[in-house]
């Protein structure tokens, strides 16, 4: 997608095979700047410190730290263990995100064919560009899916704005390319069709706000910032004719981990009767959690992050600014889990499927071998 | 209440007669200050600019600067339709809450009656005093019946804490005196229940993380500040045993309207079996209106309190900063609508009733001759 007119993506390994560059999304929108990552160090603090964030990207960005790892070793003639730590350490860098570990997992798998330590690195290297191009692809697909959804309401509308709201970033910054929740409205506006984008600012971290507004403001998509708290008022008001979000992780009976106030957006589009969509490539799904509730993970992660904002100053200086009094505890609770009996419908590379195990089930009847049956 | 252990009030008359004392909200938790009001024009920028917010205090600065009104009327001898004029301005500085027209209303008509103008003037200083003290003494009574909710609770859990989720400020600074959703919480504390208050940030505006978190630790009252995202979750995960929320506005039928957001941590108390309390005084009831969502006039304030954020910077001096992109739209509505369906009961001063007219006009039944009768 676009910066400054240019064809870009959040990740790609540099020409020279030995440096990984992101761009730093802590920074956007007020600097717009490129950070290199060479060494699995680089890898686990730019997804802990959320430099790279987003599902997708926290997979791809892991796949390339297991080529980093394997390149590492091969250099200094390591040994397997050091590899494994290393990945485990990858792994384990964010919690809730499901594609992290299925990512390195992949590229590990791959890389274990080889014998030799310098075509290990080479196998994780061309597997983790294959699965950038592939989750690329998924979400450019999602995005054709999604399109139909959008161009039946516009239709019913006449030709009218359709209204759609969407909370964090699901979009590009957060995938490697269209993005998952906001590929259905690349699509709906590269194809003409009238939409307006109500952005959730999303606190504490404003992915919404600082992200996915500047995405679609490079694109020319219409779309007006609002708070977390607003969305339950415009769907009274009919201002809003869908929901799409992009997800975490989301188990195979449909239950969906994803940015804290998601399900409080779903609870209010059910009692508006607005439809709620999910859009995910299948590297979100897990296949082996039954109850999303009680099951997922949910990071907790530093109370700074409520207690203080960050922004540009009057003279465009990036600073952060405390709100609540010094000596007030915070909480900073990074997901929640939005119950399946939420979710109309899930938006994936294969097509749309209802938040039921059986519809998922019928689009990735491969996967049903791995999960454990117990159905709800 | 306390402020660094002396008792204060948010709004007071100086002795000279002269001077309206209001601490200045916009500043808190980082400054302390006290702004001097002398004029109607003053008045009516305190109530807009939000140096003083909250329904109850809006009414008894309204009902104040009618008092300074009567007060410049006489000194210039000046002519009563400058006089209605300046009420009428009043009484429109802000649509949302519903106390500043009832306030301004009941000052207008105590000082009718006297006949010279100084008279006049003194009626409206004394009823305007008179409401000040009503407000104080009714939050107090609202606290007493409150508090019976939260002692059922904590016996319920064995004297384990009292887990209470607030948004906004409905705290003593919203009032003259208590709060309104603060009352039950500090008349708990002072019985030595165990109570720990979620504090909702309440964007865009941060008065939970700003006001009330400061409220309640110069009470020493145990309080974590959350974003508005994050209530869901709690629930979801047994971690908040009740709601309790001021409000701006009630219809008679039961529709609560209050700061943007309360509709969506009224549909997750639901959703969770949760009871959602409103606190409020009779003053915040709107005997005329039926159906709040509908009929409740919803303030759009400027887009640039979304788009930029205050609070202190590491040199602790208050400064703003900018969030999204600078070319991105932002919205801002202010209040929303939250369906008497979803109300679990109100504390008033009068005791609790369920959100139906039948139960409210139970309560207050000198009322009924001046509602519409037409009850859905």
């Amino acid at each position: 997608m676009k910066v400054n007119g240019v064809d870009t993506r959040p990740i790609w390994l540099d020409p020279d095979l030995e440096t990984v560059k992101v761009i730093d999304q802590r920074q956007l929108p007020h600097q717009y700047t490129i950070r290199d990552l060479t060494t699995v160090d680089d890898i686990v603090h730019a997804i802990q410190e959320m430099v790279v964030r987003g599902a997708p990207l926290i997979g791809v960005t892991g796949a390339y730290g297991v080529y980093l790892a394997a390149r590492q070793l091969s250099n200094s003639k390591g040994q397997d263990k050091e590899f494994f730590s290393a990945c485990d350490r990858i792994k384990s860098a964010r919690p809730t995100a499901v594609n992290l570990a299925w990512a390195v997992d992949q590229v590990v798998s791959a890389s274990l064919g080889a014998a030799r330590l310098e075509k290990k690195a080479e196998a994780a290297r061309t597997e983790a560009g294959r699965i950038a191009e592939k989750e690329a692809e998924n979400c450019r697909k999602i995005g054709e899916y999604g399109l139909e959804l959008i161009e039946k309401v516009s239709r019913r509308k006449n030709g009218r704005t359709v209204n759609i709201l969407t909370h964090c970033n699901a979009g590009w910054l957060a995938c490697v390319d269209y993005g998952t929740a906001t590929a259905p409205i690349y699509a709906a506006d590269s194809a003409g069709i009238d939409i307006h984008v109500w952005v959730d600012e999303t606190r504490p971290l404003n992915q919404g706000a600082r992200l996915t507004a500047w995405e679609l403001g490079q694109q020319g998509v219409k779309h007006t910032v609002i708070t977390d708290n607003a969305g339950g008022h415009l769907m009274q008001h009919d201002q809003v004719d869908m929901v799409i979000t992009g997800t975490d992780r989301t188990t195979y009976t449909g239950d969906v981990a994803n940015k804290i106030g998601t399900y409080l957006k779903a609870l209010a589009a059910r009692d508006n009767q607005i439809p709620f969509y999910v859009a995910l490539p299948s590297s979100t799904f897990d296949w082996t959690l039954t109850d999303g509730v009680k099951e997922i993970p949910i990071e907790e992660r530093n109370a700074e992050e409520v207690r203080f904002v960050q922004g540009a100053d009057d003279s465009g200086v990036i600073r952060r600014v405390m709100i609540p009094p010094p000596k007030s505890a915070a909480g900073n609770y990074a997901f929640d889990v939005t119950p399946a009996r939420l979710v109309t419908a899930f938006i994936t590379e294969r097509g749309l499927c209802k938040a039921t195990p059986q519809d998922i089930l019928r689009l990735f009847p491969e996967k049903k071998k791995i999960t454990p049956g117990r159905i709800r």
